[in-house]
């Protein structure tokens, strides 16, 4: 059983991580897993909306957005039919909650990070992509904080750190990564946010075809907390560089 | 460690299902999970979307929504808003996934079947009320299109039944089918959609506190397939009564 | 002369109101008019909107929605198409100034009270129902008010009570409480909201079919006037249970 | 007891019509009830929208606004807010109803006049000057059509004429035609539409202020009808000229 | 070579302009070029939008809008589609520029005027005539304020005049404020603002069939100005009168 | 007087074209005038939209946007405001036009060509590098319709190159290709849309400041044809590596 790429199912696609891509954002990051790309971008203001002001505490939040002709097909702007559709929603939050769950908003301090993950081109994967770059933004925009005296120097906002992969079961075998082919082929597709240390943020598995196993639903865990792994060793390279 | 509402924390809670509440559509059905309670009814029309026309197969989508005053306190209609919000979109994405993994679309024929699930009230768990309150209306819709001959008399579009139940982890502890008081405080929330057979359809699990490991997850898991029993064996009377 | 469901020309549909339905509202009530139901909440809130503030008077308005299948055929939802009708629009500016008529918003003291009329099931004088049950609700919100001391005990901000009904000529004859399949019928249609003490707050007819003249208007109003007459009655006894 | 501008309470403002006001519309009239001026346009074209095809029927449809400085203090635009506010989507709606209650849509043939009625400058009776001024577009646009030969030599799509005028009950006394000043004190306000043989089309009272009763109704609708049969001689004088 | 309605290639249409026409506005001015016609208001509000308030300066802002049937065939309005066209937006910015260019803003004071410009009817120029008419409006609002102190008496807001032509380049000849059917033809189109002091505020020159070079540029600019200095006259002599 | 960047007056900024940067589109090119750069697509599909179906003839359309971090500080998505703003609605027109001024549609044949406009990062000329770019892309797309047999062998749907730049009057001095911190500064703004052959497409001259003359338009003229000429040499390099 071999993949369309070549790869072994339980292999990663190229992945790299072109950091501090952007000279406007406070922190950003072009990833690319294969030749899906994302534009990860952290913009850091001082202050935090109305609703959380006064408690001390920062707030962490996410937007996704694909080009119009990251696909292979041009899709319609979002922007120009007036409305975010459900996937584009659905994305940004997920993104967002796995961020917030390895940041400390005490330690923060009244500080508003906004990751805006653009997807320049698309080959599946798009949202693992986006949470494992948008990590590598944001500690930069933290770091950039904390230069400017906005974050106290002995603050550690970041108790630990965060990424994403997807897996799939295709003809029966479950495979690491999915590349846009082999995603529409999935009967099963799961997006896991696992952090540096192994421990879950987000299990999202959802049976396209047929439904899965107890025994099936342990295997994909097992490949996803493999990649996970690889892609911390990965950020962190990026982030030591 | 007792519950607020006295249960155990393996126990549902008082579940009903009243079939065939609405006068107007082809399939309906008020269920309640406490003080929970969403009216699912089921639209059936002969013919499909463009997209989908010649190709022999049916379809099935859902659409969640709210009363502004569900809740404890009232929120603004998403119509006066003038669009509908992430959570939204994202929970009738849901239920319409859910409901389409039991469907065989083919024996479904060239049919549209859209189920509305109308929280009247919220108390936590609604979109795992909605799905299993869909699932009962479906299939009294697909019954209406078996009698009025759009459905062939010896087809069988469902291929299994459904049913969904949350579970989460508070204060270290697993529980099942967690109340409004409960789901705030939940370290971890699980939604998970199994079907009659005891396969998963889809299993969503947020670290909304500190991340989850293996074990916490596996314990999860099997609360949630001991509830979708019990569920899947209330969706049976209130079909048989 | 026979309607449909065996009434006379001047009787009400069975009309029954379920006071206090909902466990989260301040005050609520489900209608019923024949098959016609309506969930009415009223929503308090101590203070008022910013361009009424600091004139010690309060506010009361509506909001009218439909359940997509709340009709025999299902509509699309306005949350949906992204913006309110016009007649949704005029239903809800209707029941509102319709509330207001009765209330001394000096005696309701800098307090909002939103009532939100949804249309669970629809088979005619949907909006004669929903004036009818959110008085009840405005009643119960009221009291609440009054209990958790935000108005003072001895302020009357009720100065009379209100109901609605429809009326419309179908064939030349003047016919009271129109159900869907008459009111597609009737040549003249008018809905009547008037106060418990029998004056009339609105008046809003519209020749469908032929335009008609004084005397079908005033044997109309008559009708009307009767019929009020009797919601009334049905509105005490179920603030009295 | 003497009004504002001078006027016997039973007495009309200056009312002007200028027809043919526009070299562009196939019927158009700029008429002024006082300082109210309101643009009328009837556009004609040949067919019907798809819903009305092939069943040998015209469609008149109206659409009402103002301009933004109509009034005397700025209000937005409703294309930069947008969205349609409820009083404009009423008042299109009423205009429409009352135009179509005069017209023989079989005589008129398939084909669609859409009345614009655009408030240049508002001083209370907009939406009855609007009915009042769209009538002669309207017959006008008839004309034209029959010109064309889109309409039958024989045919005769208008079986009335159609007036409107407000009327209202200030510090006791009712009052027809009420200029802003007035409709902003009235205790009852009324909006009623008649044909040029003194027939309803639609009678729309409101107590703003407290209920009235069935003889201030009656005395209403006296001053109406009075005020109607002087506005259907001022449509005849320009139609004539 | 002679053009549809017989002028000279360097020849303005009949231009008139009814100073005052509303009784609303602080200043307005119904202006015709030819069968075009704007009116357009001036809206004075002591105070400025919150991004300005203490900067001690004024703002001036405009929006540019067509009645549905201002144009040959009816145009759905804005309003109605719930957005703004990008001509729209292109030429209410324009306006806005065009007169902030000779305004004096901190000789206005913090006081803010809205230009609107509603074309009732159009037959090309009507960008031009909006810009010519508006600062008549402006004018007039400015004295407005000046005379209610809410501008001191020795400020001088007014730095220059302004107003606009349009000059193309038809079938090889260039020519001078172009009427819709010349519009159309046109292969070059370009609107020119000018002061009354001869300099350029604006200058958009579009190649709408070929690229034109510097030579013909040249002589659509020598036009422009001439047309120019005459509409300058008619504004002096509207303002004098 | 030298420029922050330490170029000469007509000196351009660093010119870059990575030409095929999209592996899914039909043309692409990453265009950098100094730190701005565009990601430009071209998709090619074969028809046209049905307001062009049956006249022979092709379309090509353009549309703009920017990534929210692209600029210094971070701005609000505009699919999320849920409306386009008019300056991106005005840009997007400049760029369309621009293109359609090169391109024979009779000889592109019934083939439809969007061109995507996506500013990764902004310093100014983020619309005349667009137009620069886009060019680009548009003849790859155009080749590609070529070789899949779309466009007919011998046509040549491309009748001459097209470039832009901006210039403008900064401290009285005259300056080619502004970067951000020159724009805010500069009291005219000029841009110029150029073919290849030195015929002008747009000319759209702003005074930002102090109104300009006719001499300091001329010599923005000269500048600009001679950045234009630059660019059409590096748009000749991209296309012939």
């Amino acid at each position: 059983m071999t993949r369309t790429d070549g790869r072994e199912a339980d292999q990663l696609r190229a992945i790299s991580i072109e950091r501090g891509w952007s000279t406007q954002a406070e922190g950003s990051a072009l990833i690319s897993f294969g030749d899906t790309r994302v534009l990860c971008t952290a913009s850091f203001t001082n202050g935090v909306p109305r609703w959380l002001t006064g408690k001390g505490k920062g707030w962490v939040t996410a937007e996704y957005a694909m080009l119009p002709r990251a696909t292979n097909s041009r899709m319609d702007r979002e922007s120009v039919k007036g409305r975010i559709g459900g996937r584009t929603h659905e994305i940004s939050r997920l993104i967002g909650r796995s961020l917030r769950a390895v940041v400390d908003t005490k330690a923060l301090g009244e500080n508003t990070i906004v990751i805006d993950c653009d997807v320049l081109q698309a080959d599946g994967g798009t949202r693992t992509a986006a949470i494992t770059g948008a990590y590598v933004a944001l500690v930069d925009a933290i770091e950039w904080g904390r230069e400017h005296k906005f974050i106290a120097q002995k603050a550690t906002p970041l108790i630990d750190s965060v990424a994403a992969v997807s897996v799939g079961i295709i003809d029966g075998t479950p495979m690491l990564d999915l590349a846009y082919v082999e995603d529409v082929r999935a009967e099963t597709d799961m997006n896991v946010v696992v952090t540096g240390r192994g421990l879950f943020v987000e299990v999202q598995g959802t049976a396209e075809g047929v439904p899965f196993d107890r025994a099936e639903l342990d295997s994909l865990l097992d490949l996803a907390l493999g990649g996970a792994t690889q892609l911390s060793a990965v950020q962190r390279a990026a982030l030591e560089s």
